[in-house]
C-alpha cells in the first residue's frame, strides 16, 4: 500500500498540525506541504519552524493540486473552510480532518466536499497541553490510536491509504461510526477535561490567601487536573459546543455517581467507600497493560534529590548513616 | 538545630513510612530506626527490603525508647494504636504523623498523648499512586512541603527539631492550625480524589464493550484520572470518614460550579465556555513558577519513536524526507 502523497494540504498549523508535518516529512510520506492559517503571526511562525515548503493565508489556495487535505483548525471553523476549500479541491484527493468530535463535522463539512474527493474524517487521539506551530514534535502519534469515520461511498482503496499514513507516523489505527466515536470520546475526553476546567475554576473563585495556598500544596493531586485544564480554550470550547448530547448523557451519569459517593460520605459509609476506591485500580491497571500509559510512579515525573547528608547539622552528630 | 534522634519509631511502613526510613538513613538523621506493623508480611517485607533496625508486631514495644515516633498508618487505626503507644512512650520525645487530615488526628490522638510528651501532627504533601513499603524512596519528599500543626502547649524547641527533621529530608516545612490545613487539603487533594475516583467508577460501570475501548482511548485524558484512582483505598476511604466537613462544603462549591459549565454546554454558550477554559491556564502557570510541577509537556511522559522511515512503503517511493 503506497502511503506517499505529492501534496499534503495542511489547514491550521496548531499542536497536532505541527506534529503530522513533522512526522510525515520524517517519515518520507509526502512531497510538498501547503500550510495555511487564519493568522498572519502563526504563519510567520511556521515558517520559521520550516514546517512546510508553501504558506499561504488563503485555504483556497493551499489545496490547489493537494491530493491530502487535513483541516487542523479548531472545529468551530470548519464550516467556513470547508465552504472555501470545497470547490478548489482536486478530484481523487482525499479529505481529512483532527477534530475531537466527530458527527458534527461529518453534519458541517459533507455538504461541501465535491463529487470526487474522499471524505475521512479522522481523530488522532494524542496530545499534550500546549498548543501553537512550536508545540509540535515528530513522536507524538507514535504508539497512540487514531480514529477515522470513513463517510458512506469512499473507495476502501482511499481509507486504506490514510489508514497506512497515520500507521507510518506511528499511529494505531482504528475504524469507526462518528456516532460512537463521540460517545466513547465523551467519557474518556470530553467529561475528565470538563472536570478539570471546573475544579480549577472551583480554586480561580476562591479568595486569594486560600489560593495561593491552594497552589503551593497543589502536589497532593490538584496539578494533575491544572495540565488538562491548560488545554487550548478554543478548540475545548468548540468540543462542547459540537458534542453536546455525548457530554450532557455522559455528565449525567457522572453527577449521579457523584451524589453516591457524596452520600456515603456525609453518611460516613466506609464500607461503600472502600469498595468503591477499590475496583478503580482493575482499570488502570488495564491501560497500562494496552500500552497506552507508563507504569512509573507519578508518571515518570522527575524527583529532586534531597540535600547531601554533609550538611552543618547532620556533620555535628555523624553516625546512623547506612548510605 | 540538632535535628539527631537516638531512636525513630515509625508505625506503620507504606509508601511514606518506607520513605522517611530511607530519607532519614540517608540523610544520617537517626540512629536506631523500629518499625512496628499490624501484619506479618508487611513486617516481613520491610525486614526484607533493609528499612530498619528493629521489626516488631507489637506497637506499644517499638515506642520503648524512642524519641521520635511517627504514626504512618491509616488514619482509620490511629485512635487504637495511640491508646497502646500512650503509655509506652518516653518523656521528652515527640509524637507526630503523617495523616492527610489533621483535626481528626489531634481529637482521636490528643487525649492518649501523655504528660511531657510533644504531640506535633504533620502532614507530608508527596506520594504517588503506589503503596507498601517496596514503593518507598529517600528522593519522596525533596522540593515537597510538609504541612506541621503543633498542639498547644508544645515547647518551641520540640517544633524546630522536627520542622529541621523535614527540612533535612529535603522538605519544605510551614506550620499551621489543623481546621485551615484540611480545608486547604480538601480543594487540592480531596476533591480531586474523590473526582478521579467518581470519573473512573463511572467507566467501571459502562457495559463491557464501551469500557475496552475507553481503556483503548484513554490518552485522550482519562489515563490522567486513573493514576489519581489508584492511590490507597484505605487511606482514602479515611480520609473522607474523616474530613467529612471540609469535604462536603468543598464538594458543594464543585456541584454548583458544575452545573454552571453544563448549562453552557446545553444552551450552546461558547463565550462562557471560552472564558472559563482561558482563565484555568494561569492557574498551572503559577504552579510550575512554584516549582511544584514540570513544565514538560504531558508530565514528561516518555514518547514513543515511531518507526524508522526504511520501511517498505516508503522505501518504495523515497523523496521528502529532511530529517
Amino acid at each position: 500500500m503506497s502511503v506517499h502523497f505529492k501534496k499534503l494540504a495542511l489547514i491550521g498549523i496548531g499542536l497536532i498540525g505541527s506534529s503530522i508535518a513533522l512526522a510525515a516529512r520524517r517519515q518520507g510520506l509526502v512531497e510538498v506541504i501547503s500550510i495555511a492559517t487564519r493568522r498572519q503571526e502563526t504563519l510567520d511562525e511556521a515558517r520559521e519552524l520550516g514546517l512546510g515548503d508553501i504558506y499561504t493565508l488563503d485555504a483556497a489556495e493551499a489545496v490547489r493540486g493537494a491530493d491530502l487535505v487535513i483541516l487542523c483548525a479548531p472545529v468551530g471553523a470548519y464550516a467556513a473552510l470547508a465552504a472555501a476549500i470545497g470547490p478548489h479541491m482536486e478530484p481523487g484527493a482525499i479529505l481529512s480532518d483532527v477534530g475531537s468530535v466527530k458527527e458534527h463535522v461529518v453534519r458541517v463539512v459533507g455538504p461541501h466536499v465535491p463529487q470526487g474527493v474522499s471524505f475521512i474524517p479522522g481523530h488522532p487521539i494524542a496530545g499534550t497541553e500546549h498548543s501553537g506551530p512550536s508545540a509540535g514534535f515528530a513522536e507524538l502519534f507514535a504508539g497512540r490510536w487514531c480514529v477515522l469515520t470513513p463517510t458512506q461511498g469512499v473507495p476502501q482503496a482511499d481509507t486504506d491509504k490514510l489508514v497506512s499514513f497515520w500507521q507510518a507516523m506511528g499511529s494505531m489505527v482504528e475504524c469507526m461510526d462518528a456516532a460512537h466515536h463521540d460517545m466513547v470520546l465523551a467519557i474518556t475526553s470530553h467529561i475528565p477535561h470538563l472536570v478539570a476546567y471546573n475544579i480549577v475554576g472551583t480554586v480561580a473563585d476562591l479568595e486569594a490567601a486560600t489560593q495561593s495556598e491552594v497552589i503551593k500544596f497543589s502536589a497532593s493531586g490538584f496539578r494533575d487536573f491544572t495540565r488538562i485544564a491548560a488545554s487550548d480554550p478554543v478548540m475545548w470550547r468548540d468540543v462542547f459546543l459540537t458534542n453536546k448530547d455525548a457530554v450532557l448523557e455522559m455528565l449525567g451519569r457522572f453527577s449521579e455517581d457523584l451524589s453516591v459517593l457524596q452520600r456515603a460520605v456525609r453518611n460516613g459509609d466506609g464500607a461503600a467507600l472502600e469498595t468503591m476506591f477499590t475496583r478503580t485500580r482493575a482499570i488502570r491497571r488495564s491501560i497500562i497493560d494496552a500500552g497506552q500509559e507508563t507504569a512509573a510512579p507519578d508518571f515518570g515525573r522527575p524527583h529532586e534529590t534531597p540535600p547531601t547528608p554533609d550538611v552543618p547539622f547532620v556533620r555535628e552528630h555523624g553516625g546512623g548513616d547506612d548510605a
